[in-house]
């Protein structure tokens, strides 16, 4: 056996059948290893100056991707002032991938047009942005419209290589621990950043809100952040609690809200232990008024709620009929505070909430299902990503993962917008297919997918409006006309992506006056 | 342009410029995807039977590796369980790669004579089977000793991969959603096993405390977990909490403890946002101690405490002298409450307490880490590993990854124990390179680390026994007259790998009559 000494002077074999090659011990880490100044927010290896430095660090470089969570909703400051700062930089042709672009991002038509962003991956998109993308085709490529299962699919599976990934928090420390629900910019769960941060090459973390090491809760643990620069202002408050809760009053929502409980009552689905997921829309919201009345009277404690939460939700948390909420992300203040004083309102990422190619989504575990359209066609195929004149103005969320996921989707939307009809021959764009959409609930009848004669059996018995989707579809047109289909240009501007990868739709330009 | 029509009808593109190929959408995966019976215990995915049913699932075969955790201490039934099963099987030539064994792994002698298990990686070993592979030369490879830190690198890191990780959980949920703080069986923090499941193939969890959809907290997500099995128990509660803390009366421990103290008081170290770990030996607990008189003298308030959790670290928390708790191992049920009730006291896993590949570990943020040693020699390096007579009966745990890691690493020991000598020329087996240790406190006296003489004069001033390593040696031989070398065999039974996965020393089998 041929021994040689380590620098300890110890005898190390260099090779050991059974074990292989044997490297002997050289030098002490221990210069190399250590946080020189733990408390001393100045000097830690971590933290620098600004963002210029932090990108500078990063090694950002021509043709990169890079990603954005959209936590901060309408109120992000942090991708345009990244942005503002790369652009600065002299970096170009990157691929932005974020989890999806709010109102808050119209600045990246300039920097489209500038050649510093070339590609686009994003559940979606509104606003002056989509209308640019939508009509003037600003970008070359066609924007990606990923599902937030999807998203982290194709980030965990490395089909979509994030190269430095720019997390917003509205509490960090210097060494990258992080969480968004202390702070003055505090936006709740940090679900969809969670998957970037696990697979990004470089994480870079900007923070309004430094605070003392360690930061608690760790929603991101150092583990996974290379930098962390502290900024005057991550969002504006006000609106990053834009998915604020309203309690609708509109009879024709009040009467959809209605059916869409009895459609749930009469599926059976709704008894001890089952679990529910809605939006965060006027309709869904009175749906859970009605299911508590309904949980109450017959005594029902259910298991969980998930997806974005709203106060409405944690409400229903703290009075006992839901035993937990899985949150991946966070509507409003009060849900906010309840994430961080309530251990039963748990936060979880975006590939437990919906990817398909983990082992188990919370998704998949859904009984009910209460999902909007834009559209919705006799094939009950779904849109929620473009407006019925072809424009995008909308965003995939996880829309189509919890239509596949749960055991009822449901969708309620009323029969008539404006004078457009919303039941159509056909959707300008599909998003969610219709194989997964369970039932049609408007204010003037139900459409039950005929793959369920049971539950329409059901809700005939319990005297409900039941018709069929065509009826839907033929009352709509009565009321408004046969609706003008938009004029559609050559260029693909969007890919729809279903949630495994494979292409749902595209969507080409919209030409002038078709609006 | 290509186009091919998708199961909806819709033309998509075979390929696109910029993008690649695309692929059409085919069916929707309703059926497949969905969790049938959310709720229904005895039908659900990931429910299985028994244990048996679990291994075959995983597709466990001849020369893979597996996992275990050892948060249940010396009241682990679990691994005993799994291997009897595993040896029933007819599977053999596994792999063990346990985050440590302990007196409750006595079971494998008989698995390693029988060729079920041909190779171990533990972070320690202890009772009949670390003497049966030291003495008896009973398995034909030898042991590699990994650090907490290294074991976490070399998973990560692909070094070392693990085909199935057997997760024992005092609370998991039909999906697999676990934690270790609730149920008749809770150990508390789930750290080392956290990295198993992020990064095996297969993870089977095993509980004797199945609860409703969804287990809250959760430690480990549903989204690493492929199998859940109920079994009776998972452990014996009274020895799980066998770390319990003990309050030293015994009056070296107490001189060396008030020395260790000063030491760190003289360092300088000891102000607002000091870290501090410590281990749960008598030594450890009374340094707290008088730790914590002297912040409350000063009015100091610390940063965090990190490492192996006991109630003497959670009461420090309480009383504000800390103001988080980093907890990888949990010692007594006191700690284990206030890891379930506290937000300040925060599980972490084993990547961030101390795997040197991650962007920052715990461990390199340490400002003060108190350290035991079976033997500590003139070159300070220490043994945690062997026994005097080269038996193995030790673990490395965290020992190596703070001591390079902290600013101030202190080993405390008394100068003799059973009149065996425990500061030596040379110790049996180097378990933490002297580098990284910057002072060795005795009964005694008080050697400094020549690196630092600086502190060595600080020490001096303030009045204290500070002498060299020599001259504790000397007093030691003195005592007890020079220590017997143990007798060691030609076969390599151990290697004791550092953090970096190089080689700090091989560890020989012990022959007769050497004990």
């Amino acid at each position: 056996m041929n021994n040689i000494k380590n620098r300890l002077g110890r005898d190390i074999p260099q090779e050991l059948s059974g074990i292989g090659t044997l490297r002997p011990y050289e030098h002490p880490d221990k210069r190399t290893e250590r946080c020189t100044a733990l408390n001393d927010k100045l000097c830690c290896g971590k933290l620098v100056s600004n963002l210029r430095e932090a990108i500078l660090n990063s090694g950002l470089s021509d043709g990169m991707t890079i990603s954005f969570h959209h936590h901060l909703r309408g109120g992000d400051y942090v991708l345009a002032m990244v942005m503002d700062e790369i652009a600065a930089l002299g970096i170009r042709d990157l691929t932005l991938c974020a989890s999806s672009l709010t109102t808050a991002h119209g600045c990246l038509i300039g920097h489209i047009k500038s050649g510093v962003v070339t590609g686009i991956e994003t559940s979606g998109m509104r606003g002056a942005l989509a209308k640019a993308i939508s009509c003037d085709c600003i970008l070359d490529k066609p924007v990606i419209f990923k599902t937030h299962g999807g998203r982290a699919r194709s980030i965990e599976s490395g089909e979509r290589k994030i190269d430095v990934a720019f997390i917003a928090a509205s509490c960090c420390d210097n060494m990258g621990n992080m969480n968004g629900c202390t702070g003055k910019s505090a936006f709740g769960s940090m679900g969809y950043a969670m998957v970037d941060a696990r697979f990004a090459d470089k994480v870079v973390a900007i923070t309004d809100n430094l605070v003392a090491y360690p930061a608690c809760p760790v929603s991101i643990p150092q583990t996974m952040v290379d930098f962390v620069v502290c900024v005057d202002a991550i969002g504006d408050p006000q609106l990053i609690g834009q998915g604020a809760t309203r309690n609708s009053k509109n009879p024709v929502e009040l009467v959809i809200a209605q059916y869409a409980a009895q459609v749930m009552i009469g599926s059976g689905l709704v008894k001890d232990g089952f679990s529910y997921q809605a939006g965060s829309g006027g309709i869904s919201l009175a749906v859970a008024r009605f299911l508590k009345d309904y949980m109450k009277e017959n005594n029902i404690r259910g298991s969980f709620a998930s997806g974005g939460i709203t106060s409405a939700m944690t409400n229903l948390l703290e009075e006992g009929y839901f035993q937990a909420l899985l949150d991946v992300q966070t509507f409003d203040a009060e849900a906010v505070s309840s994430l961080l004083k309530n251990r039963r309102h748990m936060e979880m990422d975006a590939q437990m909430y919906a990817d398909p190619a983990s082992k188990g989504t919370v998704a998949s575990c859904l009984d009910v299902m209460i999902l909007s359209a834009t559209e919705v066609d006799i094939h009950f195929n779904v849109n929620v990503l473009t407006a019925s004149n072809g424009v995008i103005m909308g965003a995939l969320g996880g829309h189509p993962d919890t239509a596949a996921g749960a055991k009822l989707a449901i969708v309620v939307a009323p029969l008539l917008r404006k004078r457009i009809p919303i039941v159509v021959d056909e959707v300008v764009t599909i998003s969610t297919p219709g194989d997964n959409i369970d039932a049609v609930v408007t204010e003037r009848g139900i459409a039950v997918n005929p793959a369920h004669p049971e539950l329409e059996e059901r809700l005939i018995r319990m005297g409900l409006p039941v018709c069929s989707i065509q009826k839907l579809r033929d009352m709509a047109c009565q009321l408004t006309g046969i609706p003008e289909k938009p004029r559609f240009g050559e260029n693909i501007v969007g890919l729809v992506e279903y949630r495994d990868g494979t292409m749902l739709d595209v969507i080409h330009n919209v030409l002038p006056f078709s609006s």
